[in-house]
């Protein structure tokens, strides 16, 4: 055990300005290594490496209309006036092939995306061509090449078709699989473990009573990981047991662990002590409200042999989602190579009521928009979930500013997608 | 077997406006019955029925604040000049209860969340107390609730807490499982099933070679299926066997059935005839490029006994996703209680090109866009599928218009969320 004064002492007298998290965030949250995985399974991935193209798509000449397979000079000079006759050797529909050579004045029936046989280099369109038995009569000359998807017109071999650091389109991983790329390697996704404390929580699920209460933080977080691009690997729910949380944080092999509950400086936070006693506790307490008990550290030992980035996030529900959402997504987000900006959209609204804010303190407003006019939701303590799901969306005041007034314009962030 | 004239004879000479089919498309995608679910799996689900709270939360008084319990009144008077003492009669953290009643002149120390003894009704801040021994110095007199979070604070029994059609966020499952609800009913996601037809395709993962493609159209829906709150059931790659296909079609559960491939007037086109005889085929060619040869049709004996819907989309891929975007995306979110609005962000944008467009004709136009102005993608083909990766977005020429001028500001959807 190192011998250091017990943080907990030391409380929030010295508060981590926002500004400096985020920074040591952004310091500590880098890219992760790569994985192969299927292309059928990449969508909205973050591709690791540039992707070269095998092969040609397509790789060969194939129409692109239903008609005529001809060589395009032997049309040359026909019009109405003059038409030429072409015998109609046979028939090719896509993923078949004819196998003789297509000689001046023969013509071969072609459906769109079959392959082109040799001898021919254009395709008159069936509108233009008149069939009369095995014979077609031609009106008009066709250019070579017309109607024909030459090798490689949609993607050409060699041709970097998707740069690294690429989030994958549905559409993106259909060219890769076009092209026969099975596996590509994208950023590994970032793996959490929640360690959620207290005495006083059930586990959701469990029969509610008495002076217990359910855990709600849990249910909260394990779909805004997802969304922030992360994977859950575990969730643990412990009383405020020191040895406990000590060997949960130290043995676990996750990229990031949030502890909710115990982060603040009352005899049963164990949380801030012990991340400073296994690591470094580099952030405790900042001044936003609600939110305030937040912590930041760096304890050793990821599975990929980086340190496991630790955020002690408060147990009341709002402070746990405000915090997490600006804080925790934005590591995820920055180590799965995704853009460390919010997922949420944005608003310009009106405000119907003054918002007053603490200069020094950034605060975390829920907002109900109603008539495009943002209504301020009173029920605004840190233990009222509720409130988040009454509000359309929140804001976040500035910390040098005392707040907003009634009718003006503020940017509000909308919690649905 | 009905004796219908063959449909494809009929060809595209009449093409339904695309306003029609989006009619038919929401006149016939109902909303889908419910099911029950577990709460901590319903994040982004739809709500089917209004919630009520079964209970209070919280359903005892609890102290907001770390500090000692006591009772209000005993506190009258007290000041700097007058201060009072209190006896610390013990202490209550979370999760447990202090089972004696709190008498005039006794406090009982409490930790933030922890409950209320009987006899106390107010919380002095640890901050405004002075501690000697078990002795605290009280400096102020507290209001009766001072601190305290009241029973049914958050949420009271009886309320109506999420309404029905509700797109459930983190939080309202974090909700709904503070007031202890385990299942919830939900909206039954949409079952899909995809018929990828062609003779010349290979299943994506297959070696390709010869004049065989890669089937890219099924690795591309999946995602999309998935986005629009759809659950794909099956995939099946068929060849272009008419009574293979017939027996497919009628023989799936599905909600909806996507066949891609097959679906214009050639001859190996068994789609639009297909669904006219086993049902009805409400739809075939669309006024849109590309995606003219789109059909919509019914036919009987989904899983829930109502008609199965049936969308034709066109083989080649840029076709195939402007189809799926359009219309069947907007079939999944509408059965699934979603909003049929397109889940991409808009963006105004200069034109750096003139984009021109044919009267009567909706064109998908495929947009880069640099410096905020957007460019056309010349690779505009309905094969270049790579067109849609390159590109950041797309706009919807409409049907009475000729086109945009250079320099017009113009509404693109961004394909990026």
């Amino acid at each position: 055990m190192k011998s250091k004064a017990d943080i907990r002492m030391r409380g929030f007298l010295k508060r981590t300005p926002v500004k400096t998290l985020l920074a040591l965030i952004r310091e500590h949250s880098r890219l992760l290594s790569s994985e192969d995985i299927l292309t059928l399974e990449a969508s909205g991935r973050i591709l690791a490496k540039d992707i070269i193209s095998p092969v040609n798509v397509p790789n060969f000449d194939r129409s692109a209309m239903d008609g005529y397979a001809l060589d395009a000079e032997s049309t040359f000079g026909a019009s109405t006036y003059n038409p030429l006759m072409f015998n109609v050797v046979g028939q090719v529909t896509p993923g078949e092939t004819y196998d003789a050579v297509i000689q001046t004045g023969e013509a071969l029936r072609i459906m769109t995306g079959g392959p082109l046989p040799t001898g021919a280099n254009a395709v008159l369109m069936a509108e233009h061509a008149e069939l009369t038995g095995d014979q077609i009569q031609v009106l008009e000359a066709v250019p070579p090449g017309k109607h024909v998807s030459q090798i490689g017109e949609d993607i050409q071999k060699d041709q970097t078709l998707l740069k690294q650091g690429r989030c994958l389109r549905p559409q993106d991983i259909a060219v890769l699989a076009s092209v026969g790329l099975k596996k590509i390697k994208v950023v590994r996704k970032p793996e959490v473990e929640l360690l959620i404390t207290g005495n006083e929580l059930l586990k959701p699920g469990e029969q509610a009573g008495g002076v217990k209460i359910i855990d709600s933080n849990s249910v909260m977080l394990a779909p805004l990981i997802e969304r922030d691009g992360g994977v859950l690997k575990d969730i643990q729910h412990l009383p405020d047991d020191r040895d406990l949380l000590r060997k949960h944080l130290s043995q676990s092999s996750a990229d990031l662990i949030c502890m909710t509950g115990g982060t603040s400086v009352g005899i049963e936070d164990h949380g801030p002590t012990l991340v400073d006693e296994l690591g470094e506790l580099l952030v405790h307490g900042i001044p936003m409200r609600p939110a305030a008990p937040t912590g930041f550290g760096l304890i050793t030992g990821s599975s990929d042999g980086n340190m496991k980035k630790v955020f002690l996030l408060p147990g009341n529900p709002v402070s746990c989602l405000s915090a997490y959402d600006y804080f925790v997504g934005r590591s995820l987000r920055l180590m799965g190579g995704r853009s460390e900006d919010w997922p949420y959209r944005t608003k310009m609204v009106k405000l119907a009521t003054k918002i007053s804010s603490q200069i020094g303190r950034i605060e975390y407003v829920r907002l109900r928009i109603e008539n495009e006019r943002a209504f301020f939701i009173a029920a605004g303590g840190a233990s009222i979930l509720s409130s988040t799901t009454q509000a359309d969306g929140f804001l976040l005041t500035e910390e040098e500013s005392e707040g907003f007034a009634e009718g003006e314009e503020v940017q509000v962030w909308l919690y649905d997608a």
